[in-house]
């Protein structure tokens, strides 16, 4: 059994002490990280970027499934996310948690495990934060500073009337692999006692869910390839929701085209089995970390040639809308999803 | 009565609106805040300063008698008081909130009211922030972001044997202001139905505890008569604790006197109403938000000639440690307060 150290036996500046004593700092434009009053840093070559992200227990996550330590590193990359989707890199992040009597040392060390992994994949110090009590639950609040060119900052208003829509990877296999965890934890719940899970033929639907990427390595293609998007956002809230933000940013229109939108067959593999929309998930799942840009139309050879980059349809002036053509021609409305109801 | 809307009738997107939309920015050194992946600044002749705080209801503040509005300020202002304390200046914060669905659009109205008063008086800029849904409560994280000069930044380490040991304002009032409350609140509970709280000759305490300010005065106090400061901290924990911060990152010992320590007339006519002890108060208290910080002997004179400004003790040897010179001349030994202790 895990041993459990119970975080009173260390007291708040011994809890400190204890998750940030091996943290250094390896960023040139870190000049001073945990352990004053504030941060110090230096960007006198570059901008800056700052993101912030928090993430509530059951609200964005679930510890009956998710490990604390793959909870730690999709905080972090959540946020880096947000940095390369302004064509930046992160270079920093402040870690805040609020943590109840329910967890001890052994959880936060795990949550700390994770986070650090994430910085040390992607080159991030870790430079503050704040340790409190919470009544109920586990918070987690996380700001990333990214560095920046001042001339290649992409933001989501510069998207032009006939340039390409483009997108990352592949979408809706995290929204398929988080519908999977819930389904299994129910049976879990209440089904045989010697039930266990089956995950086979799914892994990619677990990793998309539990432990994503965030797309540095097409930032630095796009660099190498010399292209600079017109328009960028990262797909948190769902390919849909996004594609309407850059249209109203940048005042356009768009069309996509439903088959040309990126699926995995494990994604598509499990929409069959239990009888789900495929295009929903792919639309609205959200959690792909995928980035969603825009580029000049001359720029197509160079996009087509990078294998992690496909082309879902194009912009076009305002007036004409914002539509999902279908595989038979029929144009069905893009529609936001964001949380529209509370949880209580 | 106050009117009440729902969050759910307009959303996410709606909210974020509404809460966002007549933001502005000020500072020279924001490029653009609020409305894309990333806020984006420019600090191209000076450091960064970056801080944040986690405050969470229950915890960290409490509804039943902190008004929303109050809370918000308050929120802001622990922020800048760290950057404060690293003699450099709040510009710009990032603010994420988690609500249940007990709160209405006129709760976060109000929050944001708080939070942007504070903003304007002490001229930072809102960029960014993130909202969510929670299961519980009300969790507010705010990263805070300044600018310093390179040369003039103070950090906790550089106190020097035989520096005077100064600290702003006066101490204990917020910790008393706190009990008060607690206290009218228990009696409201179970008191009589007509029981109406009478704070006469305790607004300051009630001030201190629910409106407090950071001490930018004393940052520019101290700039006009060129003093800086060889180490610094903010008093958010109690001046005990923060002076065994400075003591151990500057590897010194200190004595501070009891008879010197800043008092307020109504913190200890309350101290003395309810047979508490005064020197705890002031010492262990906390949510001072006053300046700590040493400065050389040389400078006496005129720390001395600054009214907001109190000399408490001076710093030894490391191996003398750190003590407490009481009115009758006996030590005591410093202590520091964490919460040594979690919440279920």
């Amino acid at each position: 059994m895990a041993s459990r150290t119970e975080i009173s036996t260390v007291g708040e500046f011994g809890l400190i002490r204890l998750l940030t004593d091996n943290i250094s700092t390896g960023n040139s434009t870190t000049i001073r990280g945990i352990g004053d009053d504030a941060a110090v840093l230096e960007y006198t070559n570059s901008q800056i970027l700052v993101t912030t992200d928090l993430l509530l227990e059951g609200i964005h996550f679930d510890l009956s499934y998710s490990p604390l330590k793959h909870i730690g590193y999709k905080a972090a990359i959540v946020n880096f996310s947000d940095i390369y989707a302004m064509n930046g890199h992160p270079k920093q992040i402040t870690v805040s948690i609020g943590i109840s009597k329910r967890f001890c040392i052994e959880d936060l060390e795990e949550f700390y495990m994770g986070l650090k992994l994430a910085c040390n994949v992607y080159g991030v110090d870790i430079i503050g934060g704040d340790t409190s009590t919470s009544l109920t639950g586990f918070s987690i609040s996380i700001t990333c500073i990214g560095e920046a060119d001042r001339n290649k900052i992409v933001y989501r208003h510069g998207a032009k009337e006939s340039d390409i829509i483009c997108v990352s990877g592949d979408l809706g296999a995290a929204y398929m692999g988080l519908q999977l965890l819930e389904r299994e934890k129910n049976i879990f719940e209440v089904g045989p006692k010697d039930f266990v899970a089956d995950f086979s033929g799914k892994e990619y639907l677990l990793e998309r869910q539990l432990k994503p990427e965030a797309r540095k390595d097409v930032i630095d293609l796009l660099e190498q390839a010399g292209i600079i998007p017109t328009a960028m956002i990262d797909i948190s809230d769902g390919l849909s929701s996004e594609l309407l933000h850059i249209a109203q940013a940048s005042g356009v229109g768009c069309r996509i085209y439903e088959d040309r939108i990126p699926i995995d067959y494990q994604t598509a593999a499990m929409a069959e089995t239990f009888n789900m929309n495929l295009v929903t998930a792919a639309l609205n799942g959200g959690e792909d970390y995928e980035l969603l840009f825009t580029v000049p139309l001359s720029f197509y050879d160079a996009i087509a040639a990078i294998n992690a980059i496909h082309v879902i349809g194009y912009v076009t002036e305002a007036e004409q809308g914002c539509f999902l053509v279908g595989r038979d021609g029929g144009e069905i409305p893009l529609v936001a999803q964001g949380w529209n109801t509370l949880e209580t």
